[in-house]
């Protein structure tokens, strides 16, 4: 495992609040090993680093009691919703306690009228989507796994369907948090738009739990659409898949989604799946509108791909179909797991500008080969966000070591395009370093912020700042 | 005129800092009192608080110089664009300097292939699109006035698009702001969307001046629609015209622009502009697209309209008839204030979740006639936000008590309708006691935000926070 850093612990502050806690919460309050474990980092290759104790919470009002017992002892305060977050977000590096929302699970409210709805942190995105199926609305945003929308909004998440809807930072009206002093403010009213002050909605939406804990959030949602179209179109090379992503982009297609798969995934998903697909770079696309509107999409899109070499292209609005076509994009994951038995695979999460995605990908596929590594690679590609997942055998502490290489040259190249190195995963604990080399001096300024609110350091410690 | 606060003055270091801000800027540095009342606030009916001295800077760096004269010597400092804000953004209500940016003008870089550009803040969102034409990219924000891009970003500026393209929050990508310590610093990389930590972007975007001076913005474009279809249909009441609003955000229809303007603009627009339109509220849209996509919206919403006791449908794709079809809305300030000759407008902004907007028009209309106020009402009926602009005559002392009851109450009903006091034009000095009322302890992390960044409360004192 990859060794993230130990902070100093307070020992007595945690036992003061270990203390209290019990009293408090009583069988909702847990100490055990294996609990603490499962509320640490269990995703890709950090040190799992638990926190002293877990609680359930109910309410809002019971994360305020927390935070008041915690922030009386200087104690470190992890929030916790389903766990996937990929960058060590939920370690304890000081250890303290470790807040579990996931019972906080209730859609308080849904304005019909308005397309927003109200929900507590630790109800999931599918959750969601299936409360809100019957009357016609949807919640689009998408990260793969069926993440909290508190975690979603903490981390600034985003996937597959921001190309059209856009991120956690564009969906979220407002929110309600418990700050470090245990005070509760909600940061915006329900209006669809706002000049009143300064946005701490953006400020918390992606604060990844270090300046407040998500107790509640108001959610912009979507009419689900008349009609839904999926393509699939293959391409000669990453480049010229690329380059039809960034046509699309530019004559202004509304696309709902349009992933990237290398050549390597699609082997990979072939294999796995028991595809046929050929295994050349393969762009998966949705679109959403109109009956007419998605047939002339999906038209449009077949022509622009023709012009860059795209080959067996299929556009179908049946379900059935849709979901035929997509499999091989949500078979990737395990498909790529698949191809090193035993390996873990360790996600990376650069963004750049459109127009340098063919040359990015392109030098991440040709780094990773000269590293001798294999780092198949699936993007969001119309937000130029690509995830090459490095599949490392863990025990082979010099492939460790290579992975590591590859993963710092993939974020400074990013970096060097004028791009990030994390498009929606966050920075957690792993990306510390290429924050500073990525905004220099604003991380200061992010610092004055995070000491002004939080002089104590007690929300969520070694996360995002160095 | 309503008097706004007057904030105690640092006399010995203004005296100072004009006395170094002379010798480095020499004939770009002025303290005359008719450029000086220019730049402070001009517009409705707060009084004027002009700043000692008014340096126009043509760089970033000037920008520095002139913020580490300011910080070393405690004397305020207030950003000055087109001097279009409405709030009393520009005063000077303790003295301090006027940094005004109207030479930075400069588009420095358009990436057309990534759909955006990056501007100095004295770019005007017209002379941007101007600049842009031929690449056949917009700017899609749009006020009104021609504001600046930097105001524009400063104040969380959006108006008619905002409904299909979002505000300002949506719409800049990064920004490079001189901070109150002198700092340079850039919020974010060029990427589409990103997880790099604090959105400082976000917090800047909105802040008014008051953490920052913002000398760059990056801006994401798009690419001129293929057709435009203006549309223009009259209705019985507001709230018909409203529940048409709310069918189409609902239905999904993706309508570009859907403004409402009450019978008394509509009669007002008549008198003007010589026009012949029945005086029962309006509402004006437009559609893009491809040809079959307005073709298809305009129809969808002619269905809706109808539903709604909608009459006198119009749409067409010729440019020449869309000017006319706008040419209500594009006179309706004139022409309201031709209602009353001799009166200021005094703007409203409230913004309100679209299904109480029916209701919070109508209680508007009724409470101006109930205080025998004239106040007409045009809204971006598609965000829930209007403006009712009561036409004062500011020599009546007891009339402008009379629209301070209005302006008040108004802003207490949007708040208590899940609305906020300001969906564009911002807090500014005029409704910093609204900002409390409507968000209550936010109030005092943006403040305690501000401490930490601007210990000494040099950046635009005595704007939005209380």
């Amino acid at each position: 495992m990859v060794q993230a850093v130990a902070l100093a612990r307070n020992e007595e502050g945690i036992s003061a609040a270990l203390g209290i806690l019990k009293q408090q919460f009583g069988e909702r309050f847990h100490t055990g090993a294996s609990i603490r474990e499962q509320h640490a980092h269990t995703t890709t290759w950090i040190v799992n680093q638990p926190p002293d104790g877990v609680v359930f919470a109910r309410s809002t009002q019971e994360v305020a009691d927390v935070v008041k017992v915690c922030a009386a002892h200087k104690v470190p305060i992890i929030p916790f919703g389903t766990g996937t977050s990929l960058e060590g977000h939920v370690n304890a590096p000081a250890g303290g306690i470790s807040i579990d929302v996931s019972e906080m699970d209730k859609v308080l409210e849904v304005n019909a009228g308005d397309l927003d709805c109200r929900v507590q942190p630790g109800v999931t995105r599918m959750a969601l989507n299936t409360h809100l199926r019957d009357q016609g609305l949807f919640f689009p945003i998408d990260p793969g796994a069926d993440a909290s929308i508190g975690g979603m909004a903490a981390t600034r998440a985003s996937g597959t369907n921001a190309v059209r809807y856009g991120t956690m930072k564009d969906n979220v009206l407002s929110v309600e948090a418990v700050m470090p002093d245990g005070k509760i403010i909600r940061t915006a009213s329900r209006a669809r738009k706002s000049s009143a002050g300064y946005d701490l909605t953006r400020l918390l939406v992606g604060s990844e739990g270090t300046l407040g804990i998500i107790t509640e959030i108001t959610l912009r949602l979507q009419g689900i659409p008349e009609a839904i179209s999926a393509a699939s179109c293959s391409f000669p090379t990453v480049a010229a898949a690329c380059e039809t992503v960034m046509a699309v982009i530019q004559y202004g297609l509304p696309v709902a989604r349009i992933e990237l798969l290398d050549a390597l995934v699609v082997k990979a998903v072939n294999s796995y799946s028991k595809l046929e697909l050929p295994e050349t770079p393969l762009l998966l696309l949705e679109f959403h509108g109109s009956e007419a509107g998605v047939a002339e999409q999906a038209e449009t899109f077949g022509v622009l791909a023709e012009e860059f070499g795209g080959t067996g292209y299929t556009a179908t609005t049946s379900a059935e179909e849709r979901t035929k076509l997509w499999q091989a994009r949500h078979d990737a994951y395990w498909a790529m797991l698949a191809l090193r038995k035993g390996c873990k695979a360790v996600a990376t999460d650069v963004c750049v500008p459109i127009s340098k995605l063919a040359e990015a990908v392109g030098a991440a596929n040709e780094k990773s080969g000269e590293l001798g590594l294999v780092a198949p690679v699936v993007g969001h590609a119309g937000d130029g966000n690509f995830h090459a997942s490095v599949l490392v055998d863990m025990d082979d502490p010099e492939e460790v070591g290579r992975a590591e290489r590859f993963v710092s040259w993939l974020n400074d190249r990013a970096i060097a395009l004028g791009g990030t190195c994390t498009g929606e995963h966050g920075i957690g604990q792993g990306k510390r370093p290429y924050l500073v080399k990525e905004l220099g001096g604003a991380v200061d300024v992010m610092a004055s912020i995070k000491r002004a609110l939080d002089p104590d350091d007690i929300m969520n410690p070694g996360k995002i700042l160095p």
